[in-house]
């Protein structure tokens, strides 16, 4: 259930009230939005609680119930819509977020090369991944903290905040010192002690869905993080496996405005991982903005031919400026800017 | 096998090479493209043919081995697509086509109001159901040739080329005197008895996908229809089954830039049936026109909460004309034009 | 809603009840159950009958409401379940019906001699395709009307009633002279009109589910049948399509327990189709019938790596005389004995 | 590649010339069969290397060419199968196993109540819960350690080895220490970081199917764990998503022969989260068996409506000991025999 206060209600009234209700057993959380406070109950409402009687408290405007298994992430919460402040990006608002670069880091001179090619053609994210999750154990599986070294020095000569993936508990202080915002992968989507850990660190947090997650288990997947004290999350639309061998994913694109209608938090599609094949990178990351996305994740790399892993999903420099200039003339219809 | 004849070989000296090679044995379609003809090489390749030694006739430009088991529909065929032109609109080249109306005929007011309605909002084609089939044998199975009387009226008034589903063999004379385009829909398109049936008739033909089809299963269906006789067929990606069960079928974009690869026909959107969710039309809309589709296949009613089928996923008039607003920023990225 | 009647009326009282229901204006089929009769609304029944004044009628014992769409296949119609009785051997009953045959009926000589075979080694019913449903346009298509006579003439000789597919409406009436069972395809599960057409013949059905169908859809299409007057329809299960692609299809056996659950009718089990993959067929025909089947679908072949179709899916005369081995085992789990 | 040495090969013989291909520059695992060993190549085997030349070696009686990614776990290395044997019973081999339990613990009393008549019923491993992975973290997590004291108390009083679920990394040196084998879930089946971990541990690891995981990515995850040195794994199906929603999953038994014919490891069903349906429990676990299975895994409580998780699957006494009285007959068959 969600108290919505009254509008002339302070912080610290509604701090105070939040503290009582805690006394009383409940576990309650203090929710900002433009104007208003709101209470969202996360445990303790059983069925001897009489909920009719938290409408007689003076400060409480309305209450709304919950639709849904997930409290603090459902729409009702924060109507308006979360918006995530990175290092003078945002992600959520009305700016396009361009996460781009180098499915795995393999040097210094080559996410140093990305990086600076990306500042200047609009990109506002760098990505790059240091450890990856191979499916065989005789793959390359990243250059590690090295590689992490390399990525925080490219964004922070280029002024581009920094994203790569986490694949674990034991990695996750050492990701949370050197890059901006934590990504989980796919086959981590519901790996609920990760996701425990990660409602305890400051950086913003990607959650990619799991290839074979509905909305509801990817939003409780979601709803882990936040319950456990990071409200800062963004969900990224990524493909899901269907009987359809042609392409690597079925990129599931009314993920975006049925979440975005679920869910007050930003959603992101990944076109890359969201087809695995190069020559729909472009197409889908249009379609993707055109539904409404509030941004792209995309494989950019300076020889895509030569990646070390996901050869044939990443885009070279032409195309992706070929697909700026596109993303240009689709964003504003979305109302969303370009860089 | 494809024979890429010379630029200066008529249309007579084609015939009579096609000719030549059905005395031999083969079974060959002539095919013309922009500058040039081609002969497609459909039966009678055994392995006791010598396939180098076509390229020997002096009228052989070069040939093309398939790469894929339809043959007539490959895009090595015809590499600047087809083009469908059906009373004065056409489809698969510059225009970008709106097919709309609603999802069943109800009455002579209401196609026609409808009608009117789609002719001076930018609708190309108009689409209405005279018979439906449902899962239910209880459900309302539409008006039948009384349906198909008024939707004819309604077109030749309003000067609207028409579309309407064809349910089985029998039915196929009935609908090719009334409509301009008939549809297959999802649950037949592997009905090849059907396939073969429409064949044989000069209407165009739209084959929707099959909501478990793959691309290439896709193909040899509407290749059923092609080795038949009939070279006009629109595809539609309608949404397959998925997991997901928030929405009714999960709206496979991917398919758009990817079908337009493998064959050259046109490619058409349906993001009503593709979600079954009335929010998502116009998102999920203007999505498939930036993946680059032909056009799309939009249900509007006057009322759409009193639709008789598939209210939910029917929009009103109001947000047709919000999508028709979006839709004349976006066409142009893919290089159309809304009428 | 099903109204039981008591056990004391005769045929005659429930018919003449029946009568004035339908002069009442609904639409009322009349079941013979052990022991009593009930009569099952199909239609008429609108929001301003009053359902509970069906009990005062003297001769109704109680009534029973739809939990589910279909009506005439609930379970609850005849819980003691459907058996189908063709030329001395029975379906849904305690004998274990064995339907093999080659895949497509390839000549006299062959359909004869796997008939002699079978006939001595326990096998109820003989298989063979005239009609072939190819994905392609360009594969064999079946031997035709031929193939029916020569199919006729071995079930005949070997004493073993006979099943062979019909494709679309055309072909009804030829196939219902020639074989005893009429088999629908996956692909023409939702073929409306073909369904609606087969309601009226007196030869059983066999429906097999389609390869994304849910169970209420099979059970719906399966309700088109019946609803048309044929209460004769084995249900089978052939395999769903899923991501996996080492096997052509995935043999869904819950569907046996849940379909039985849920209707009356016999369900039978292919796991010819259902894998695809010749080494699977025996243990997966055993699992169909520990998991409950009525009986195996199973495609037997003299040579089975020179049958012209589905040779790998098809399996030789020692592997069949493995199976019926150990199903003379494991069938009596089940209360069923083989023939 | 495998290298299988001649059989008057000592250990001492083939361990010297695993050394020898360490040397120079192989990465190589020995591995024992009934009467010979053989080298299994994982590492090292570049295009400049002659492979050839192996055979070239006195010892190599001859070479066999992986088919597929997974090289320790092939068939091919380990012809006969492994067996794995724990505490006086044992996977794989010619006794049917039975791993039966509740699905949580819930208190000492419980445990200890269903491990006395598990003990006599003919089951040969304890399971039960401690630590829960649920989709929702608002949900009961489990007792841990608690938990896990009690079940260890059950199985030495019970004499019945314990299976229980590790959730991450940070919980195997705890495991280990109370349970016999350890399982991973299907949603941890793709984290390797997990993986990695447990094959350095003694336990034996039950590694179930992720729910959307193709079986070369089942195999490919249990790869991780052979590679990292534990050979004691053994394969579970639980059911895989499909679109149906009738049944939790959709229980695929067709992995069992399958996987049985790719892999050398044991493979055990899951019947209660097969099918998440009480009532479909019976059915399936015979399907499973008679399908060839090694063993069956399924939840039993007491008071199975009151179970505090999975109630709608699991089990009571009575039904469990109709199950293994028809097991007793099924599994002959497959030639295992049951307690």
């Amino acid at each position: 259930m969600i108290l919505q206060l009254k509008k002339d209600v302070s912080y610290e009234e509604a701090f105070a009230f939040m503290q009582k209700m805690t006394w009383m057993g409940f576990r309650v959380e203090l929710v900002e939005n433009p104007g208003y406070y709101s209470l969202v109950l996360l445990q303790g409402i059983g069925s001897e609680v009489d909920l009719e009687s938290f409408s007689d408290f003076a400060i409480v405007e309305k209450q709304v119930k919950y639709q849904q298994p997930y409290k603090l992430l459902a729409r009702e919460v924060k109507p308006d819509g979360t918006v995530i402040h990175v290092k003078g990006t945002s992600i959520g608002g009305s700016e396009l977020t361009i996460m781009a670069g180098p499915c795995a880091i393999e040097s210094r001179e080559q996410i140093m090369n990305v990086a600076e090619f990306l500042s200047r053609t609009g990109a506002t994210i760098l990505r790059g991944g240091a450890f990856k999750p191979r499916s065989s154990p005789y793959s390359f599986q990243g250059l590690g903290e090295e590689g992490l070294s390399y990525l925080q020095e490219a964004g922070e000569r280029y002024k581009l905040p920094t994203i790569s993936e986490v694949m674990d508990l034991s990695q996750v202080e050492l990701l949370s010192k050197y890059v901006d915002i934590l990504q989980v992968g796919t086959r981590n989507m519901q790996n609920f002690s990760l996701l425990k850990k990660l409602g305890e660190v400051g950086n913003p947090v990607m959650l990619k869905r799991g290839f074979a997650a509905t909305y509801q288990e990817f939003l409780m997947a979601a709803e882990y993080i936040a319950s456990h004290g990071n409200p800062n999350i963004i969900l990224c639309e990524r493909g899901i496996r269907s009987y359809e061998s042609h392409s690597r994913n079925t990129l599931d694109l009314a993920a975006v405005p049925i979440l975005q209608e679920l869910t007050h938090l930003p959603v992101i599609v990944d076109p890359s991982h969201g087809t695995g094949l190069r020559r729909m990178v472009l197409p889908m990351a249009r379609a993707g903005v055109a539904a409404g996305a509030s941004g792209i994740m995309v494989e950019v790399h300076p020889n895509p031919d030569q990646s070390v892993s996901d050869a044939s999903q990443t885009i070279g420099y032409p195309a992706y400026e070929e697909l700026m200039d596109t993303l240009r003339v689709i964003a504003p219809v979305v109302q969303k800017r370009v860089a």
